[in-house]
């Protein structure tokens, strides 16, 4: 029997980092994780890793050709193979991850950031099949996003475009943690939720159980629970969140116009109380000649390992191209 | 001796159509320009262009090889080859320019809009000549973008990216003509500037020979002109625009990471009295991660022939790629 081709995903986060193997069909084979430890230097981190790699292959019930490795990772630089200030992380300033990687496996190996592994992901795996122009917003503590235009991934001069999550949403708004004020990431996001929930205990005076949670208790999870059971207040900072995200993903799609958009990540799985409303506001807020014309979708990727399906595709779309 | 490789670039404005003979490195010949008139059919219109232009060539003073023709208009759609709701001519919902060019002209026939032929002008002759990621920006009666990523314009799905004359300043701000509020073009423009000094006669007291002018009589370069004799509503009135510009091409910079951005069109004439103050907003709006790398630039095309070396460079970038 002919050996199964297969690419590794790596998923590298802040508290958690994931892998696993990944057929052409999006198929994975034993997934796993381990923490990653916010003060460990990076060698040892890549021994810990590797360690978890041979493990997982050696327990593969199939005979198989590794093809490739695919990394999806914050602050991942897809040109220099690099990850450069990660700041939860005692790598200093700039790490060749993909050297690293490469000392033990001799592969491709490509690196992007964690949106657009998820872009990538969605086209191959996911809603985006077959679609050319699209986006992908993640939405987690922050605000990523992921840009596909003629089937690429956009990476413009820097390496980084598509940095939606510093848009500006309000000069004179809420601080960020870039150092600018009212970025559209300090409204949408789940940090961003809970802010707009604070800000509406002052503006407004229905009584709400969020009243009685400090702000450091205060969950993006709580706020939805109470809106699904209908508190006013857990309801208006979904529509505050849907307003502001519809109007910037109307902007997003002026400078772009892509047939779709995809909320991805932690908060997107609200599902409709965010989505709905949020393609309502799209669509009041979109230029005339798109109205209409642009959807706004689910992620089709599984949560959980949609990250390991990013980081696989990252690398299958790499290795058709060659 | 050798034919001289040309092509021909078309501009089609609201009022005026011009022409002209562009070869490779960005030499113009015999450029002219003829009215174009608002109730005339689009055959008319053709057959009154196709003898301008055998004049223009019957004139050339050197045997020449015509390559192709590249045309530059509003409303331009570059994969249909159509001319699309040209709201100042009287040529209906869609025609088809190319196959009508096409008929009298056996040749490569491409069109796109007059700001996505400035950006391709702009690589191909102008400031932005070795640069892979940029954007231009044509301030006129209103705001028109061409993108380039890549090298390659980016039309998106609908073939019309780049609309940030409609990406939202202020979701209850001025009435834009495309039935929005707050677009971009209200407040930056030749049109937006004079709505802006119009609003500053109302909010404050300075006196200024702008309070002894009608709205219907006032002119951006009225505007200009007191502003550089240090007129303090017109200087307030190019802080503002500059203000809002600079915010949303830091925008721009975070969906697309550009190495330049290049602001060309009439308003792009008032020079540093714009292109000063809104690189400082641009600059204090910026994502830290590109903060400083992005240029804001004039263009480099001479202002009267741009819009043909736009057409033409269209034309030759396509010829290049065959």
């Amino acid at each position: 029997m002919q050996d199964r081709d297969l690419v590794l995903g790596i998923d590298i986060g802040g508290t958690k980092t994931s892998c696993g193997f990944v057929d052409l069909t999006g198929s994975i084979f034993n997934a796993t994780s381990m923490p990653t430890q916010a003060k460990e230097s990076v060698d040892n981190f890549i021994s810990r890793l590797n360690h978890q790699i041979e493990k997982i292959r050696a327990d593969l019930p199939f005979s198989h050709c590794l093809c490739g490795i695919g990394i999806g990772a914050p602050n991942a630089h897809h040109y220099r193979g690099t990850i450069e200030n990660a700041v939860n992380l005692n790598w200093g300033e700039s790490v060749d991850l993909v050297s690293l990687i490469k000392r033990h496996y001799n592969l491709p190996v490509v690196i992007t950031n964690d949106a657009n592994a998820a872009a990538i992901g969605e086209m191959l795996f996911g809603n985006a099949r077959g679609m050319k122009h699209f986006l992908v917003i993640t939405l987690g503590t922050g605000l990523g996003c992921g840009i596909i235009t003629d089937s690429r991934l956009l990476y413009g001069a820097s390496g980084f475009a598509g940095e939606l999550g510093h848009t500006v949403v309000d000069p004179d708004g809420r601080q960020c943690g870039c150092g600018k004020r009212g970025c559209l990431e300090t409204y949408v996001s789940a940090a961003g939720l809970r802010r707009t929930a604070a800000a509406l205990l002052a503006e407004r005076r229905d009584p709400s159980p969020l009243r009685a949670t400090s702000y450091y208790k205060m969950t993006a999870k709580q706020i939805f629970n109470l809106a699904v059971e209908g508190d006013p207040l857990a309801l208006e900072a979904f529509d505050r969140t849907a307003r502001i995200l519809g109007m910037k993903l109307a902007d997003a799609a002026a400078h772009l116009s892509p047939e779709a958009i995809f909320l991805a990540g932690g908060l997107a799985s609200a599902g409709d109380l965010l989505l709905a409303p949020t393609r309502r506001y799209m669509n009041d807020f979109m230029f005339s000649a798109y109205r209409g014309t642009v959807n706004l979708l689910p992620s089709g990727l599984q949560t959980g390992v949609s990250a390991i399906l990013g980081a696989a595709a990252l690398i299958w779309h790499e290795l058709k191209q060659l």
